[in-house]
């Protein structure tokens, strides 16, 4: 049994599973409310949010939930309209769809309702969900694109701000099944300040409000933590040439495990088998 | 300008560069012995040694080699036979090509051809290159095939037996390139007395044989190290569950950058900038 907020903000890798069991959005919805929630679906980072927003409405409607709305804001700053904001207020629980961050980023930053979304998480009254894209603009940094294939290298990353849900993390997402880690590795090259997480599909970390996440689904979470960097050359580095980053702390995270990102500890294993170290 | 035998062991990611400065085949060149190098070529991990052999031929007689030959072993245990032998004996470099790791280790394992070449790699009289498939077989353990796209887990590596140049080691190679970090760490999982080393294409992990080697080409050199693991759950996993690894240690390495690996640390830096941290 999941309790009503266990997890006020969960950043999903994309392709989250709509059709079996559904455990991530099973627990976005429970953590909202269950059966008293009101959902408001945000697809305005997808070029086709009628699509969108009509496949969540089927799912969060089977599940039950008391209400779902479909905030369907379809040019930049048109969220802090009335109707959009007394939406927001009604809602228990926001999802944001996968598409275009930059897009997401554009339609939503500096708005009343970025605030008040903010303000709601801070009370404790509010769940908030993004896969994909909704994952990528929770850190105060984004990845916005960038290529794979390559060395860890400056052109490798697109970065620009994000809407800093969750402002220490840096998130990529498709994490594995989309040879990410380079570009990831890039992104923390040029902020050394954030903490790199990076998701895979059908995979979650579900923030618990206490500085810890812990990791829901079928992938793993990679933790990239440069707080011991001893070395990298990319202040120094031509845009294309290799990067060197020495003395990361890396994590892998599989459903069950938890993390303190504050204390950049991972929590003590409550399951599986201790190490035979 | 490079010495002779600088480099006795060198480990190529795959696809190095063959037509433009060359600058990793160079150094193999001339640790070889430079225009007093006999080089021979061991194409038997490809399905076209001919081919392969010829390729190679052409780019170590332009640079000027004294003599090359191709060892066209054909079958396992065919590298005992005395003309191979013989070859052997007269060269100061042997160039392991692409192709099939497997196909290359049954050739060679349990054979006077290997043997003989250990000794005279540690007598210093011999320079040894594999490249892609030349470079999976230079471990004790080695990875024998899986596949990508997926999270770690027990079920994406195959693992084997290698010819154990460099026993310490478990390479993975196209490693940023083909997507490789989730194949290296499963590798790892199961192996946490290694050290994981996942070498870029077009380049080169040069060791030195006093337990340091150097990054030389266009990539990186990533390097995954379980000493301080605090956890896995590999024994207790199901073979496609995703895995837990915690506490590793990761460099990204560029060139120049030298990583001692008895002692697991990189060595501090003589190019490049400073951290700012």
């Amino acid at each position: 049994m999941v309790n009503p907020t266990q997890y006020p903000v969960m950043v999903i890798g994309g392709a989250e599973d709509k059709v079996g069991p559904r455990s991530i959005l099973t627990n976005f919805f429970k953590s909202a409310g269950g059966a008293q929630a009101t959902i408001g679906i945000v697809p305005c980072a997808s070029q086709e949010p009628s699509v969108v927003g009509n496949r969540y409405t089927r799912i969060f409607s089977e599940l039950k939930a008391k209400s779902v709305k479909v905030l369907d804001i379809r040019r930049p700053q048109e969220c802090d309209q009335d109707g959009w904001l007394q939406a927001l207020d009604s809602c228990t629980g926001i999802f944001l769809s996968g598409g275009d961050q930059v897009r997401l980023f554009e339609f939503i930053r500096n708005s009343t309702f970025a605030t008040t979304l903010k303000k709601r998480l801070n009370l404790g009254t509010l769940v908030l969900a993004g896969t994909s894209a909704g994952a990528a603009v929770m850190g105060e940094k984004m990845i916005s694109g960038g290529s794979s294939g390559e060395s860890p290298n400056r052109g490798l990353v697109d970065l620009m701000d994000g809407l800093g849900f969750v402002p220490e993390v840096l998130v990529d997402q498709h994490f594995h099944n989309r040879n990410r880690m380079a570009r990831l590795l890039s992104a923390i090259a040029a902020n050394p300040d954030k903490l790199g997480i990076g998701i895979d599909e059908d995979t979650c970390a579900a923030f618990k409000g206490d500085g810890t996440f812990e990791v829901i689904g079928k992938g793993t979470v990679t933790i990239i933590d440069p707080r011991e960097l001893t070395h990298t050359n990319y202040r120094s580095s031509a845009p294309t040439s290799p990067l060197s980053l020495h003395d990361l702390r890396v994590h892998i995270l599989s459903e069950g495990d938890e993390y303190d990102y504050r204390r950049r500890s991972v929590c003590m294993p409550t399951h599986g088998m201790v190490s035979h170290f």
